[in-house]
């Protein structure tokens, strides 16, 4: 395990929280109505109609009951400290309430009410002083803007969401965390529809005080708590979800996510929302990554994803996932099949072998991608059988049944025989193509993950067939960033500097202006350029000329750019001249970046080179530092790859090198902490053999020296990544 | 409305066969069980159950009696000829009971049989022989391998489908057309779930003789269908369904098509699954977009996006849509802002003035984005004032409610409003965000679109919204093709042809070796290429050489072009020249092809030049010919076509020259249909005003000149689209 958790445990406290905020002895609401009709009724009500067996405490002043129970005028009032307190009081109030409980000895607070950071500059000044009082005193928040905290193992709900009015919510094991209140109902009766259950559902509201990742790793020593799905609207405290990432993976306990900004347009939308920012898409697929969690994109993946972490183990690196698929329907299996192949899962043929078992036990399928059972798949044994064989054959790493009318109108047909397939050494999921609500139900209650539609089940497989597990050298290195002032360093700084974690540059020369420039004659041809860190676009100055051949270009070469940029830019004067040997067998060029998120630390990036990173978005990118193989795969994920592979019967390039830099470049995540950005571009793949070579180099650190130029954030510098 | 369907309304004899389908006097079920167990008993159980009033004979020579109902030995033996026989009997005597329906005059016979194209040689033999039968008699067989008919109007349950055991099957007005069976009883029971009904469902199976465009023809004219839901494997019987979209366009009944083959392994099994080729996906996305049809990628939206095409009409063509969201739970409507951004759907912020208009109603709204009403949201005067200012205001196109918990609890609060709204000026469709079956029945059965899930509602809504007209000109041209022994032209030749519907080539030259080749001398600098059919690839051969600078260069160009093409092709010699002008202003090179597709006829494409086409799939295809719109669409779904409107500051191409080349290329579909297949690759854009220049072109045409080298198909010479 990484050093981030070695050694540390989930401290005492914490799990002392996690018991306060999910099974506390007592809690007061403060606030708490009488009026049936009202929001601010809805958490006592649903505690006694759940039964819950704490001791409930309503604080209302004006009230000596409140819906038949004792009120209380305050809570000094009270026979006892309670462990949980609900405010749904107005905003005015909650600081003042809040200090309160922290003067009393509160475990923990839940407030209601919004007014703080989506509501401007005065609200993120309440929200600051909200998280003030709650460090001053201990207590711990959550929210605000949180509609509660609910518990479905013990009737603890401590919620003012109206869908928790519902007498049966389920009870399952897997534990909900949402930026957004209305989002648990909206799981928890979803889930319901299909026979899914929960261990317990929080809205974490605006995270003043404790944040999504803070209650989530609160909650990991609970036994009852098998997985977690996670409903993200921005990374702005991605620092606790790193240490639950890091303590979750180590106990097996795996995580969905499903995270608003996929577009532009919700990514805005979530800083109107919860008055947080989100990060980009990118840097957080790359986080999530990191973080061994797998991101969904469809909303009842994130449900329906759950019962799958238990079943589907994680695949040995470089295993290319192998899904079989049976069927008593083949115009529904091959929609899902389309499904599953549009996001990358491979459905793969059975063996001849197989077949030929299929055969001798006297099932009669043709030789197709799809095991189509056609009308045997309603029968009982012949599922049993099908699927025995399949399970055995070693050839698949998950079967999805799926499953048509019978899951209907006949679950003890097809439905029973794949629920007793449960303990097979392959796992089985199934998705049925009718509507079929209580097969669904029947499957996830045996334990088999079911679906209702192709695209959840497809979002749900992809995710987790490719899940990894947990970067955590990168882990390690999570921090946020404050940039503060930083400088860009020359050329020739900034190889020095990725010199050191082994970025390997052309053979160069630094000459100055007006000195006697000699180089070897075996280094022609050589590339000249303008040595300065005020010329970030070397190119456009005419800073840069190609293909000198010998002592006498090279000083014309000298002059012409010294003319060029004192025309293009009459404050820079070009004193030094970098001179490198050219690189005349280049197969492809790529760019390669090193950045310092600020919402999730170190991030390395492979890269289409020129514009075509733009068009067509083709990258890659993980948290920092990589192994070789996480390394590789983001290579394999950068379509413009393939040039260097042989393209056209062309050259093969030296990936393997190209793998090596990658690592190196965001091994400054661990080396160099002070870098905040480095970009080699282009960085060039020679032939198999031959390695590669940065081209150009580029590195922002924070600090500055000595007559360096402030370049605090200056857009003209900005690296592209 | 176009040539094709002009004066060609609905036939009668395609009416009579529209009411022999759905709504016939009698019929026969040959094969009928008595055994309620077995699939044979289940179309006369059925149509008992769903109280068919048209006479119904079983046919079994070894009963007196069916399901109490009397039985017949034989056709021949009914005291009538009835209008549609269902034949459930075994491969072997389906030909045979087909020519006795047709001998004696029945209308519509269904076979619900397999054995015949998806098993090998000797089944599609057999269903040849079926074909003959039917068109021999002019008895019209639905299937073999169709599950059946099913018309939920009229108790006329003619399927073995199980799903339609089912007591109460809600009735609508979309009809489906489906070439699997399963599916057919699958889409009822979902769209019974949320309270969607249908008009009519076909199982079209392996189409012997009546094509799914055939069978959605002959129901245009039936007063209780409005829209059309198609499940389509494979576009091999395009041509009925060309003929269909131009008469349901001039009806007004909108199409939606769910079509397998988004993935390469699912168009593989649609092969292995009904015996039919999948064409290429954009194939089949150009040829949807040319008969008006709707494409939509979830299975659900297939079902939930019908309703819509009442009620969102066609924007006018270059409109940007206009999707407003309002919502009592604004973490909910990101979800389904996210999922309609990702999909190109953009949603617009109310302005100013209806901002004020909420203030002026009393309803109280953050200035953002999403209209989030909160609580109040929950609240029927306010969501009814709310959605009405919105309707009022004109802003927006569509407009979709967010419901939150109420939908599940009170559906008398925000649901019924919603309702109430449909009758406002701009369309309203709903999502709830928890599991809330019951609202979306109440607002179907409003006439209110309504959808389970975020991905469905964006999938259908920006179908929907992308929808233009049928490209009328482009069916009119629909021919498939049987492309024989074909020629490829050289480039003078396929210039020529190109030419001639209006692509401009630079000034040319062509020398024949050994004369005195002498070209003006303003047209330096200029290219020499080697001029014959038999190099496709003359750069590889050395046959290519740019920038000569003079009468002398060009003849040295001339004789070392001979030279390398000597040494690398002894087969081939070089006896003529062609000499070019440079093109020195080129901004950006694009490809724009010509192709005739075997199942959706001529196709024109724009993409991305070089490898950026195979890398990226960097392209746009439609239906030839195309309008300068249509044309002026593609040429912006071409990512790279940034390049050229001014890109980084860089030069603005003539993107109008390049938009009248595609048009003036798709015409080749009008005027030359001998040609096969044109490309210009690549096509360079010059600055604006400058026009664009096909730099090399290449023309496969139909047939043999003299002399020609003979090529039906060779891969050497394959044109790349």
């Amino acid at each position: 395990m990484s050093q981030l958790v070695e050694g540390v445990p989930v401290a005492k406290a914490v799990i002392k929280l996690g018991k306060a905020l999910l099974d506390p002895s007592s809690v007061a609401i403060v606030g708490a109505s009488d009026d049936v009709s009202k929001t601010t009724a809805r958490p006592l009500r649903f505690m006694i109609e759940q039964g819950f067996e704490g001791r409930i405490y309503p604080i209302n002043p004006r009230r000596e009951t409140v819906l038949g129970l004792p009120s209380f005028p305050s809570l000094a009032a009270l026979p006892e400290v309670p462990e949980f307190v609900f405010i749904l009081t107005g905003t005015a109030t909650v600081i003042d309430t809040v200090r309160q409980c922290g003067e009393l000895g509160v475990a923990v607070v839940c407030v209601l009410s919004g007014g703080f950071s989506e509501e401007g500059y005065e609200g993120a000044e309440r929200q600051n002083e909200l998280s003030k009082v709650a460090r001053q005193y201990g207590v711990r928040v959550v929210g605000p803007n949180s509609i509660g905290v609910v518990n479905p193992r013990n009737g603890f709900f401590a919620t003012a969401n109206a869908a928790f009015a519902e007498p049966q919510v389920p009870i399952g094991t897997t534990f909900v965390a949402s930026q957004s209140g209305s989002v648990i109902g909206a799981l928890m009766t979803r889930a319901k529809a299909v026979g899914i259950g929960f261990a317990g559902l929080v809205s974490t509201g605006a995270e003043a005080d404790l944040t999504l990742g803070e209650i989530c790793e609160a909650t990991l020593d609970d036994p009852g708590i098998s997985s977690y799905a996670l409903f993200i609207e921005s990374l702005e405290n991605a620092g606790s979800l790193v240490r639950f990432a890091a303590l979750a993976a180590e106990r097996g306990k795996g995580v969905s996510v499903l995270k608003l900004g996929r577009s532009d347009a919700a990514a805005q939308l979530s800083v109107s929302h919860t008055g947080a920012l989100a990060g980009a898409d990118d840097e957080a697929d790359a986080f999530f990554a990191a973080c061994g969690f797998v991101r969904v994109d469809t909303f009842e993946a994130l449900i329906e994803s759950t019962p799958l972490h238990g079943v589907l183990p994680m695949l040995p690196p470089g295993h290319k996932p192998r899904v079989g698929v049976i069927t008593s329907t083949g115009g529904g299996a091959a929609v899902l099949v389309d499904q599953l192949e549009m996001r990358g899962v491979t459905v793969v043929k059975p063996s001849e072998l197989l077949f030929a078992q299929f055969a001798e036990n006297g099932i009669d399928v043709g030789h197709n991608l799809i095991v189509d059972l056609t009308l045997a798949g309603t029968r009982h044994d012949k599922v049993l059988a099908a699927l025995g064989a399949m399970q055995r054959s070693g050839e698949f790493d998950f079967i999805v049944f799926v499953i048509g009318s019978s899951a209907r109108l006949n679950p003890d047909l097809a439905v029973r025989a794949i629920a007793e397939s449960v303990e097979g050494n392959t796992p089985v999921g199934a998705w049925a193509l009718p509507d079929a609500l209580e097969s669904l139900k029947l499957l996830h209650s045996a334990g088999v993950p079911a679906f209702r539609t192709p695209e959840g089940c497809a979002d749900a497989l992809a995710g987790l067939l490719a899940r990894s597990g947990v970067q955590t050298e990168a882990l390690a290195q999570f921090r946020s960033v404050d940039a503060g002032l930083t400088e860009v360093l020359d050329e020739v700084a900034s190889a020095a500097v990725l010199g050191a974690v082994g970025v390997r540059v052309p053979r160069s020369w630094v000459l100055l202006r007006g000195d006697e420039n000699v180089i070897p004659a075996d280094a022609y041809p050589v590339v000249v350029k303008a040595l300065s860190a005020d010329l970030p676009h070397k190119s456009d100055a005419g800073a840069v000329i190609l293909n000198v051949q010998s002592q006498g270009d090279l000083d014309a070469a000298c002059d012409r750019i010294f003319t060029n940029v004192a025309a293009y830019d009459a404050d820079v004067t070009v004193d030094r001249f970098l001179v490198q040997e050219m690189v005349t067998d280049g197969i492809l060029e790529l760019l390669v970046g090193y950045r310092v998120s600020e919402t999730v630390g170190p991030l390395v990036v492979v890269a289409a080179g020129g514009v075509n990173v733009e068009l067509y978005r083709d990258s890659a990118v993980r948290l920092a530092p990589v192994t070789s193989q996480v390394a590789a795969e983001m290579v394999s994920e950068v379509r413009a790859i393939v040039l260097a592979q042989g393209y056209r019967n062309g050259p093969i390039g030296d990936v393997d090198s190209l793998v090596e830099t990658v690592v190196a470049l965001s091994q400054l995540a661990v080396q160099a902490p002070d870098v905040i950005e480095a970009e080699v571009n282009p960085l060039v793949i020679r032939p198999q053999g031959n390695g590669v070579f940065a081209l150009d180099a580029l590195v922002r650190r924070r600090g500055l020296s000595p007559n360096k130029q402030l370049q605090s954030h200056n857009p003209e510098s900005e690296l592209r990544m």
